[in-house]
């Protein structure tokens, strides 16, 4: 930025490339709360030096976002493709019951990414990070041909034998789900079908902010840890189905998921019905929910309910877990002629044309 | 892989686009050691669990290689970028003295990449992990339109009091370098005039090799860190001009290289001579040679001398830091006419046409 040749060009449409690596990091430092005294070298050093935690079990996790894959900088913007880069990662420390304690942050940028733009993604991603307690400690920043690429690992912690895995269910344990359903697999279609960051119409607002910007169920994963509430966890990163399957196959049981108790998005369910599609399969197969499946033992349903108070969404019960090793849905308790439960779908093999998003 | 057209384009030439995630994750943990009994919860879960060390502080790093700006398929073969994209972050960790725990492995790949590469690359990575005793922990693979994509992150640990910085250095002390320095950068050189992964001459080899597959120094930096030998330590990513930078910024000194002293690799000294460059010249601005650079107080210059006798490689004494905070590079040890060190180089503003590599 010495030339004069440079200023000019800074002043109209700036991008990365009129930035080095470390002008780049400072923008991004400059958004961070200030180090934590655990943090004994922060970012500027070959790598990141922390203090660990007394009698605590640290949880790993790293999760990308790539452009065209996860999300559309047309219908994203940069502050919400920040939150989500963050969000996807501190969803699954939710759902191992951990509290997250720092985060490295990877980017490769495509040269003519705007300046404003990465402005906007450090925005998001470090007001996730200061609201969550999450600092971020180190990373990288590179160039790329390619599309935005965002990784982001986590580190958390969780009290010795509180963690939450998703193989510790039990026949007979119920199905819970944090918050609403199918509101993001909304907010995308409306999104699409829209062809803007900002949606005008009133009542797609919920779903849209659904998608955008996933909260991760951070206060609830760790109340059911603490409290031992649950016995398997997963978050819907692939939507319900998938989680259900998931749990039943890491713990050896079948599950059996009732359509008519599913906590539907009014704003997902409206969507949806107008378009002619049934909202609760779409529901049980759209991804990006990022809220919490878990099971709970029948002994544990009071203790669940007593601190369901504390949370800040509702949970909902949705199924039971069987002997037999079937994934099926019913009408109702106890409902007849069950049918299978919806796959989810895996990034390699895409499940219909246009698929973008998605984890 | 369950219709029979499938089956007959795996024989043919499959890619990743035939697997499932599940599948591509499955091949990657097929290659690693047996989970150690620290670990918990391993790879299958939404984050991985382990236990943390007593009496150790945390030491994180995050790097990435991208194909077209760190390396090229076409000069490197699958599982030497396995071994790099690993490499360039342990030795992150040499370079804080730190020793290697765990790793989160995060690979965009784009449809078309060949299934054998695929697992080259998890062969290359594996190999490296196994002998650094680094256990892959969990990871995270997606689908990219872009370029390859490997974002690996690293968590060693170190003692406290003796992590290794750059910050550490005071006038006086002096400036070491592990093994030899030019190498990775004329064996890229090499490998784009040839164009072919293997070279066939001979003296090609040790430069090549050093290129695909550098040797994080972990031994030396933990054995300069246990023993507090050195006062500031960096490893030569991008270059020995910007590692000396680096150390000076850091510390706030200056810094002297002596251009006879520099311990060029005979193969680099060879190469860069027949295509008329100036072998320390081109040494000194090369990337990719992941050596350690490292000062010394000058009365820990006899502990230093015995403990190199333990080191893999030799190590050279090449400069002095000095009060003043000049970066300068002289002919020899009191020589006179001081020229600036060369610059090193930024990923945002390549140096030269066709640059590729280099971090």
């Amino acid at each position: 930025m010495q030339s004069s040749e440079r200023s000019t060009h800074l002043q109209a449409h700036p991008t990365v490339s009129d930035c080095t690596e470390r002008e780049l990091i400072d923008r991004i430092r400059q958004r961070l709360a200030p180090p934590p005294a655990w943090l004994l070298v922060g970012i500027g050093d070959d790598a990141a030096v922390a203090e660990v935690e007394r009698n605590r079990l640290e949880v790993l996790s790293v999760d990308a976002l790539v452009e065209g894959v996860h999300f559309d900088r047309a219908l994203t913007p940069p502050d919400a493709i920040g939150h989500r880069a963050l969000a996807v990662n501190l969803s699954d420390l939710a759902a191992m019951g951990a509290t997250p304690r720092l985060a490295l942050l990877s980017m490769a940028l495509p040269p003519a990414f705007p300046l404003a733009d990465f402005d906007g993604v450090a925005d998001g991603l470090s007001a996730l990070a200061a609201r969550t307690s999450t600092h971020v400690v180190g990373g990288n920043l590179t160039r790329t041909q390619g599309p935005l690429t965002i990784d982001v690992t986590v580190v958390g912690t969780v009290k010795p034998r509180r963690v939450l895995t998703r193989a510790g269910a039990r026949p007979g344990d119920e199905l819970y789900v944090t918050g609403f359903v199918g509101a993001a697999r909304a907010g995308l279609d409306m999104l699409r079908s829209t062809h803007s960051t900002h949606p005008t119409h009133a009542t797609h607002l919920p779903c849209v902010a659904q998608y955008q910007r996933p909260e991760p169920r951070l206060r609830i994963g760790s109340l059911l840890a603490r409290n031992r509430a649950a016995s398997a966890c997963v978050d819907l990163s692939d939507g319900l189905a998938d989680g259900a399957r998931q749990i039943a196959e890491s713990s050896g049981v079948g599950v059996t998921v009732q359509a008519g108790t599913l906590p539907i998005a009014p704003c997902a369910h409206d969507w949806f019905a107008s378009r002619g599609c049934d909202p609760g399969e779409e529901s049980l197969r759209g991804g990006d929910d990022y809220e919490l499946l878990f099971t709970v033992r029948p002994r544990a349903r009071r203790r669940l309910e007593a601190l369901a108070r504390h949370f800040d969404v509702p949970v909902t019960r949705i199924g039971v877990c069987t002997a037999n090793r079937d994934a099926l849905l019913v009408e109702s308790p106890g409902g007849v002629s069950p049918t299978a439960l919806p796959p989810g779908y895996g990034h390699f093999r895409p499940v219909g044309p246009g698929k973008v998003g998605g984890r």
